[in-house]
């Protein structure tokens, strides 16, 4: 086999058999095939595609490049989530509770962020003493006490993936349907769970910008996830304002439990209840509707929380800030915007306050960069809302950053408006 | 500027500004953008193309990456030739001492060959003593004597391109019309000749498999020549069948030599007028017509071979392979092709002639290659002929090569013909 024949099939759209797929995925891993040659065959498919059988077969290779994960030691019936990410993003840390309570097993592996806040392993960093990184078989315990656990992913997972990733985002190459399938579903095989649920947000805060591309890449995730022989299930869910009312790492920690308590009934709710509902119906718990009441009583009767503290205890973390959230990190300065008259809320854009959150420390520039996990926003106004004149708009806050200015122009960018 | 934003413009067919396309072509030049990412860009305009504008800006940046040749001291009007090559192209070997006999001064500088035969350059040192290499006020002088010169292209001409090409080659991203007219007219436009001919060859042997594409190439190259100030004009000639009857570096100088003294009036013949023709009426010599003439007496008076003759002293070569060309470099081993019953030739497939010259030894195949001058093919009949039973077809040559089946094999896959 040969790269310059390879990349010229998939330039004239000819597709690429199993052989030369996998050929091609094992060569760029182990380094016989230079970055400039995968880049551009990784140009090729950004500009036309690759076809479903291409796509399932390059993330089966992508999965097959590294270790893989055994779940056959948990006892329930395993059931992982995958979001596509989003600004204020928390479900994780509430429907796995949620979903745990109603008898089903929640293995988590997840990431840290790029961008413009942490991800959901920055966010457990939040609460003092939790560990994210630790052996499977301690990972494996607290599923079986608790039904839920979240770590860290582990190195050894889907290599290819690693290397590929890194080469698209240098390489101008990361807005592709079935290259991001390709990533999200190898690493998600790669991990032995027996369902998932995928949720692609959709909307301006999202990756997917666009609602056709949603659909595509929900679509084409939920086929290749099949093919692999798991239980799937692609949803899409809006992106378009922020995921509830919190931006940032311990403040996302702090509204995730807000909910788990039941103190809130809002839009963020509602998509972890859909979202558990879905996880609950793959795994045979009944009816859509069956599924989302069970996942509502979760809530409403304490279980969700409940397990949530257990399973921050077990992990090493203080599990009094389920009860405090004060004991979350505190920001050393806050900033509040308000309205300079009555006004209703149009819209609020969720990448311009995912760069506001940034600018006050929240998010990662770089790999190495620190995260300050007390820095965020906290929303006071949702679209439809009418505002009147000085009455709080938002929140900012920072303990690295106490010069507001440039994050306050940022995030009152976000805010569309009219007067009233 | 930032190379991902400029990847990403072309990738979603947004046109470069010209800031843009010189601060790519100098910083890959300078090593500042790696070959990952600038294979990608290259992925992309050949799927995406590049706007006309776009392929000037790429050509005059590719041009002023290094130096120029001022070509101010020759004292007649200046016209280069370039062909876009092809299996049995020795044009140049003849053109340029028949323009020079009608009073323009055609000053060449040739490559080596890469693939089925050599360059012209190759061609050139089949002659005994023939120094391509030299001052180029040496190169001056012999122009200023005799009209005319070949030597070698100097190595400071256009770093950007060759840097660039070696990454096209290797990273499957040749054939794009914008990055193959750049990449002509970059080396085209550093020369600094007053009129430029383009020939661009179609067909089967030909670079340019289709004639669609080969007048787009010839169409934007001489916009882009035009667009720099130069007098410029492509031509489209056939190149179905190989060019003349012979293929390898001393059998095809022996070819030329034939022409140039009035032995042969085939196709080779009438494409050499008709490109010597075309560069008088540029350089303002008169009517299409009246060039011809004056482009077929050149050689019916001897006057072609004269000049010829002189410019292969001056460059050191020996002069008697004029009149005497058994003294090019001679095959140890030689090999008749016959027709095994009475035939007609339908085609001549150059690409397969090609291949089995490079067979024989008369090529390169990587860039450090020895090519054997005396290797090639004399090709005894073309498309059209009738060929009795036992005649030949044609005749393998060799000095490294003493088995012959293999490139015999490939010889006559080349020929399509049917029973009479």
């Amino acid at each position: 086999m040969n790269i310059i024949d390879i990349i010229t099939k998939t330039k004239k759209t000819q597709p690429l058999s199993t052989e030369e797929m996998i050929w091609l995925v094992n060569s760029y891993t182990s380094g016989d095939i230079p970055d400039y040659q995968m880049s551009s065959w990784l140009m090729a498919v950004c500009l036309n595609g690759l076809t479903e059988e291409e796509t399932v077969t390059l993330t089966l290779a992508m999965r097959d490049s590294g270790e893989k994960v055994d779940m056959s030691n948990i006892d329930r019936f395993t059931v992982d989530k995958h979001s596509t990410g989003g600004v204020g993003d928390k479900t994780s840390l509430i429907i796995g509770p949620a979903a745990a309570a109603c008898g089903i097993a929640v293995p988590k592996m997840s990431g840290r962020g790029l961008g413009h806040t942490g991800g959901t392993i920055d966010k457990l960093e939040s609460i003092t003493g939790y560990r994210t990184e630790m052996e499977l078989s301690e990972f494996f315990d607290i599923i079986n006490k608790t039904g839920f656990s979240i770590i860290s992913q582990t190195g050894s997972l889907c290599p290819a993936d690693k290397k590929i990733y890194a080469l698209r985002n240098s390489s101008g190459t990361v807005d592709s349907i079935p290259l991001i399938c390709a990533s999200i579903m190898s690493k998600k095989l790669a991990l032995g769970s027996e369902g998932l649920v995928l949720d692609v947000k959709c909307g301006s805060g999202a990756f997917m910008k666009n609602c056709g591309d949603a659909h595509r890449l929900a679509d084409i995730m939920e086929r290749v996830g099949v093919s692999a022989g798991k239980k799937c299930r692609a949803v899409i869910t809006d992106m378009d304002a922020p995921l509830g009312s919190c931006v940032g790492n311990a403040l996302e920690v702090r509204e995730a439990v807000e909910i788990l308590r039941g103190e809130k009934k809002d839009k963020l709710y509602d998509t972890c209840i859909f979202l558990t509902a879905n996880m609950l119906e793959l795994a045979g718990k009944g009816s859509y509707d069956k599924c989302a009441e069970m996942a509502q009583k979760a809530i409403s009767s304490g279980k969700a929380l409940e397990i949530f503290q257990k399973t921050v205890e077990l992990h090493g973390g203080d599990p009094r800030i389920c009860d405090d959230t004060s004991l979350l990190p505190q920001p050393v300065f806050s900033h509040e915007l308000r309205a300079s008259r009555d006004v209703e809320i149009l819209s609020v854009n969720s990448e311009e306050i995912g760069m506001a959150s940034l600018l006050l420390g929240a998010g990662r520039i770089s790999k190495e960069d620190q995260v300050d996990l007390s820095a965020g926003i906290e929303m006071h106004c949702a679209p439809g809302d009418k505002i009147s004149m000085d009455a709080p708009l938002m929140t900012l806050h920072s303990s690295i950053c106490s010069d507001f200015s440039e994050a306050a122009v940022r995030a009152m960018k976000a805010i569309r408006f009219r007067d009233i």
